[in-house]
C-alpha cells in the first residue's frame, strides 16, 4: 500500500527464512502490520547471534532498538513462506542502521521493506558503548553503498 | 534510545489506556520493540471504530497500513500502565497520517513516538477510495498544525 | 464451544481488568484461542508481583509453567473489555494450581475458563524449591474449597 | 516442568517445522508458555488447510477451538529450530481431538505436549455441524490407537 517502489532480493546481503503462523493473520486474512516487525526483529537478532555480535544471556554488551519503520507494499498471509533479507546501511559510533525486506517465496520484489536502528549498550546501565571491532567487521560484511 | 527529543501529552488529541501483558516483556525485562506497534494499532483501530470510520465486520471500506514507524525514547515494562496519545498530522485523498505517543502513567514525556499511515480501501479489491466526508470530519477533530 | 458449563464471577477471588488489542482478533473476528493464555499469564504474574511472591528481575526464586489449559465457552472480540478472575485450587510442596476465568464486561458467566500450574524454582538451576511461607499465605488468601 | 513423562516423535503422524522468533523468548530467556499454543494452532491449521478440511477465506464450515492444553517438559529458546508433531486421538460427530508434541531439532523426546479440540461449525452461526466425509477420512489418516 506504500507508494514507494519495492526493492528486490539482490539489494540484500543476508537472508533468513521464517515460517508464518496462523495468528499472524488478522481479521482481513493478511499478516497484521505489527507482525512484520517481529520478522525484522528475528532476522536482526539471528544475524547478531550467529555472527557473535551479542550473546543473549551473557554478553556485557547488548543491543536496544532506537527506531524501526516498515512500508507495506503488498499483503502476505499464513500459510505463505517468507524470507527476510538484511543489509547494513550505516555504521555509526554506537549504532547501526539495518535495512530489511520481507519476500514471499517465489516473488522477487519485496512485500514490505523497512529499517531498524540498533544501539550497542551496556547490559545493566543501558549506556551506549562504541561498537567493538569484531562487530564492526561483521556489519561491514553486509554493508551496501547507498 | 532515539536521539529525537520526546514529545509530551499536550501534543496529542485523543487517548486510550492500555494494560501491559507479561509477554510484552522481552529477555531484557522491557517491553519488546515490536509490541509498541500493537499499542499503535490498537489505539488507531479503536479511534476508527468508536468514531464509526470503519466497521470491522461489515463496512465496504476498510483501512490498510501503508507505513508505520516508532522511535524509542526510554523503556517501559510490564506491569506498567500506559496511555497511547493519538493525533492526525495529514489527511490526503485516500490516506491519513496518524502520529502516536506511548506514555507511562504519571510521566508527561513520551516513552516512544511514531506514526502510522492508514489507506482507506474497498474491502474486497483493496483499491484506495476517497475518504468519506463523515470520516474526514472525525479526523479533523484530532488534527494538529505542524 | 466447550460442553462444560461456564462458571461465574463469584467463583473467583482476585480480579484483573485487561484491555483487548486489535491483533488479538483472528481471521474470524474473535479473540484467537492462543491469546487467552496471555490473559491467564498476565493475571497470574500480576498477582505474584503485587503480592511479592516473586520479583521479575531479582528474586532467586522464580515461577515456571508446568501445565496450562483453557476451555472456550463463547467468543469475545476486540474492542471488548474483559476481566480475568483468579483463584487458587491446590497448593503443593513446590507448585500451585491456579484456576482462571475470562469475563466480558457486563456478563456474569465466563467466556473461557482454565487452569495454570506454576512451579517455584531456583532462577538459575530451574530446580523446584519449597514454596516459602509468605508465598503460601498469599496463595491461601485466594484459595477455594473444591 | 510437568511430571508426566514426555512422549517421542514416533508417537506422532504428521509434522510441521516452525522457526522460533526473538520475541517468543520471555524475561527468563525461554519460549513463553503462551507461544506453544501458537505452535499448536499453526500446525493444526496448516494440516487442515493442506488437507482441504477448511478454506480460511471461503468455506461455509470453519473450525473453532473448544479446549486446549499444554504440559511443559523442558525449555526451548530462540533461536532453536523446532518441529511440531500432530496426531488425531478421537473423532466425534462434530469435533476432533488433536494431540501435539513440540520437539527441539535433534531431540527425540518432546519439550512440550498437549491437545487441541476443534469443533466444526457453520461460519456465520457458529453452530456445530457433522464432520464431512472427506474431512473424516483425512483425520483418520493421522489417527492413533490409545
Amino acid at each position: 500500500m506504500s507508494r514507494h517502489p519495492p526493492g528486490n532480493r539482490a539489494a540484500y546481503r543476508w537472508f533468513h527464512a521464517i515460517t508464518t503462523r496462523w495468528m499472524d493473520n488478522d481479521i482481513y486474512g493478511h499478516v497484521n502490520n505489527v507482525v512484520y516487525f517481529s520478522y525484522f526483529d528475528t532476522a536482526v537478532s539471528l544475524f547478531e547471534v550467529e555472527h557473535r555480535l551479542i550473546d543473549l544471556q551473557r554478553s556485557p554488551i547488548v543491543c536496544v532498538a532506537a527506531e524501526s519503520q516498515c512500508r507495506y507494499h503488498r499483503p502476505i498471509a499464513f500459510p505463505d513462506r517468507i524470507t527476510v533479507g538484511l543489509r547494513c546501511a550505516r555504521i555509526g559510533t554506537s549504532s547501526v542502521r539495518y535495512e530489511l525486506g520481507v519476500f514471499r517465496d517465489g516473488v522477487d520484489s519485496a512485500a514490505a521493506e523497512g529499517h531498524f536502528v540498533h544501539v550497542f549498550v551496556e547490559r545493566d546501565s543501558l549506556r551506549p558503548v562504541p561498537i567493538p571491532a569484531h562487530v564492526r567487521a561483521a556489519l561491514q560484511s553486509i554493508m551496501v553503498e547507498v
